[in-house]
């Protein structure tokens, strides 16, 4: 396709582009853009129809908009802007230069610009910055006849007319009535009579990692977002939650894998980004294990003295001690994340992981203990000796305990002290997981073969 | 909340009890329903209002509702799947043992039970299992008028009412229309002007994960599921998209973590449950550490030889080539799976953290090398030369490109080979980087020292 595209437009063929183009939907029709030249893109952008010119707008880059904004006259971007809906036009703006952002702005009716600069004063990543204004309004003394012809006389620049929103003469949100209600009773049925009073919002304020629970805990199509007075303020839809979700658990783990997260996809990074979200991690994660480093240092006559072979454990049960931990910290962050665990749940979950981390530190152990008794002493002929391998199973024992009350009791804290649990996770519990299982193993070391 | 209705329920209010319910959503009342005694809940629940017992049973855990059933007469359990949506029924079937199944059956009717039985015999995780029958079927040549007169009669039934679905005699699929498109026209124009021909559509055994994607790709309310011949075979609905979405980024998040997923909620996994998704790979990741162990034992009198301290700073490496490597491998396992990523993109992938690696390479080993000549030596008074020094930064800056160009290549190779990246990265990026970084490490000191 993206080839039958580029030799059309080497033989300067655009009547036949145009004809190619109406069959492909938007959101395919931009990324076949984002894989064209500068130059390309202008030109194939403007054989679209002008139905779906500002559909494939926003499903464009960032960089790929600004070039096209860069090219436009001020009456295509004026079409362009006109056919978007509100919510999606302070997404590019956000990701815009200023001068870029001023001619945007230039180009929208004063009543958008207005809502436009409202909400650009919204906190990030709150519910405030994904709503629309275009949501349809209606009067709880209509009919559904006149709430028909409502819908019809403005639907075109509505977001969605699936759910309505009743408001009083003051805007206050009163109540919602599904289309689907609507179309099941007759003409004459009274607004009031039929709309749901118990409506679910968001304040403006929420996070949008809430807003998009909301969406699915409720099976929502639309959320209202009211302001303090309970005044609605705009409206949120399902596919921008859907947006959210996505982005929330990439969020989640890039922090688990210790990366500071990115809205960019990979690709779209440059080196000096992807580098600067990962240093300051690794080099605190480092620091923190040349601690373990000055542990053995202390020890290391006295270990050497017992037995060479004590060295050669150490790295096996470090990295069974920051399995362990994983393994159970980020169940515990999604299941915060997924608000299937609450701090409340403290010590249920405590008790659980003691459990269960009894259970795999002895299957463990067991293993450990044979192997090396039977795998390396036996075969490859170290001296393992029958108390070395039990001391060093003992150690694996603590090791794996440790590892798993830490990893659980961490992200619970983080979550009672306001603090983001995948954040915290990483770096404290393995830091903390790697020193106590050294200490304890050095310590056994030296109560057993001393 | 809860409590009120706790009390009311010792006093046997049951009048109170209906009022107070009547308030809340049916999502909040499964979730207050679980908290109760198995005794409470079939009264609170027959307490309910018809309109919202179906809504609110779907919402409970497959313990609950399977505690329902075993309470409801033949005649309430019918009342309550006459209500549900049929993809519902489905789920609460593939929960339930087989007498509980044999029940519901018998309580739905022939055509339901028929449709039911197809369904269940789809491949898991496939797009057969989440759709239902109950959606809108209009012919090209009706009016709008007539398609609304249709909706009205049948949109009690129907899963959703805003997107409809256009067929020929035989049940193939030939085109898609919005309600809203419908009512932005006039009553008598005919559905085959107005409709979509270029529809978006899942085959019955695509993945649920893809299916997903395209609800989300395409901001779809809802898609049809078609069989070979394009005859449309049942519809799925954005919220059931919402909760794959959910699930599957749980799932890949789970086994990044190294711990097999499960469907089930922490809190609601028994002890042995938990035990036996994490011990296959804990005890895997252990035996595979152990070759680092074996590493060491090999070069042990070597580098006790040549400095006592060359220990101290092998879990210091180990750990910083661990982290090194899961940044990467997590970054591509979630690009992968949000399709940012493809196999073809390899070379860029690799040439990309070659240079990411060798500019995090160079700080760390820059910060290592000071610490360890500045803070080692001059503050806790190890023996740390410059030639010492240097080497152990020589080779962690070996240890973090390694495991940045392995932490890369394998996730992208895994699905070249139809493997789940994420399952295949954990165990084996870990184990290679341990033993190449070890394997490095000594070849350097012996080089250097000796």
């Amino acid at each position: 396709m993206d080839q039958d595209i580029r030799n059309l437009l080497e033989e300067k063929k655009y009547a036949e582009i145009q004809k190619l183009l109406k069959d492909i939907k938007p959101q395919d029709i931009a990324l076949m853009l984002e894989e064209m030249s500068d130059a390309e893109i202008p030109i194939v952008f403007r054989l679209l129809p002008k139905e779906i010119a500002a559909d494939t707008f926003v499903e464009m880059s960032p960089d790929s908009q600004k070039l096209l904004i860069n090219c436009f006259t001020d009456a295509e971007l004026k079409a362009v802007l006109d056919d978007m809906f509100l919510d999606d036009t302070v997404d590019v703006i956000e990701e815009m230069p200023a001068n870029v952002v001023k001619r945007i702005l230039n180009q929208t009716d004063p009543q958008s610009r207005k809502w436009i600069n409202e909400v650009l004063k919204y906190p990030k990543d709150s519910a405030g910055t994904l709503m629309t204004m275009e949501y349809v309004n209606l009067k709880k003394d209509w009919t559904v006849k006149q709430s028909f012809d409502r819908i019809r006389k403005t639907a075109v620049d509505k977001e969605t007319i699936y759910t309505c929103y009743v408001t009083d003469g003051t805007r206050k949100l009163i109540g919602r009535v599904s289309l689907r209600t609507m179309m099941l009773n007759s003409y004459e049925t009274v607004i009031g009579d039929i709309m749901e009073t118990n409506v679910i919002s968001v304040d403006t304020d929420a996070d949008k990692e809430f807003v998009a629970s909301q969406f699915s805990k409720y099976d929502l199509n639309a959320i209202p977002v009211v302001d303090k007075e309970n005044r609605i303020v705009g409206i949120i839809t399902v596919d921008d939650a859907m947006d959210v979700m996505e982005d929330e658990a990439t969020e989640d783990i890039s922090m688990m894998a210790a990366v500071t997260p990115s809205d960019t996809p990979y690709l779209d990074q440059s080196v000096w980004r992807i580098w600067l979200n990962r240093v300051p991690w690794l080099m605190l994660l480092m620091i923190s294990a040349t601690f373990t480093g000055l542990i053995i240092n202390t020890y290391e006559a006295t270990l050497s003295s017992l037995s060479p072979l004590l060295f050669a454990c150490i790295p096996m049960l470090m990295d069974t001690g920051g399995n362990a931990g994983s393994q159970t910290s980020v169940t515990i962050i999604r299941g915060l994340a997924l608000d299937e665990i609450h701090f409340k749940d403290l010590f249920k979950v405590v008790w659980k992981e003691i459990r269960v981390s009894v259970l795999l530190a002895l299957s463990l152990s067991v293993v450990c203990f044979g192997k090396l008794l039977l795998i390396d002493n036996l075969i490859f002929g170290y001296d393992y000796t029958v108390k070395l391998s039990a001391l060093i199973a003992v150690a694996l024992l603590f090791t794996v305990v440790i590892a798993k009350v830490v990893g659980c009791m961490l992200p619970l804290l983080a979550k009672k002290v306001k603090l983001d649990p995948a954040v915290v996770a990483s770096p404290f519990i393995t830091t903390i997981v790697d020193a106590l299982s050294l200490i304890i193993y050095c310590n056994i070391s030296v109560a057993v073969l001393a």
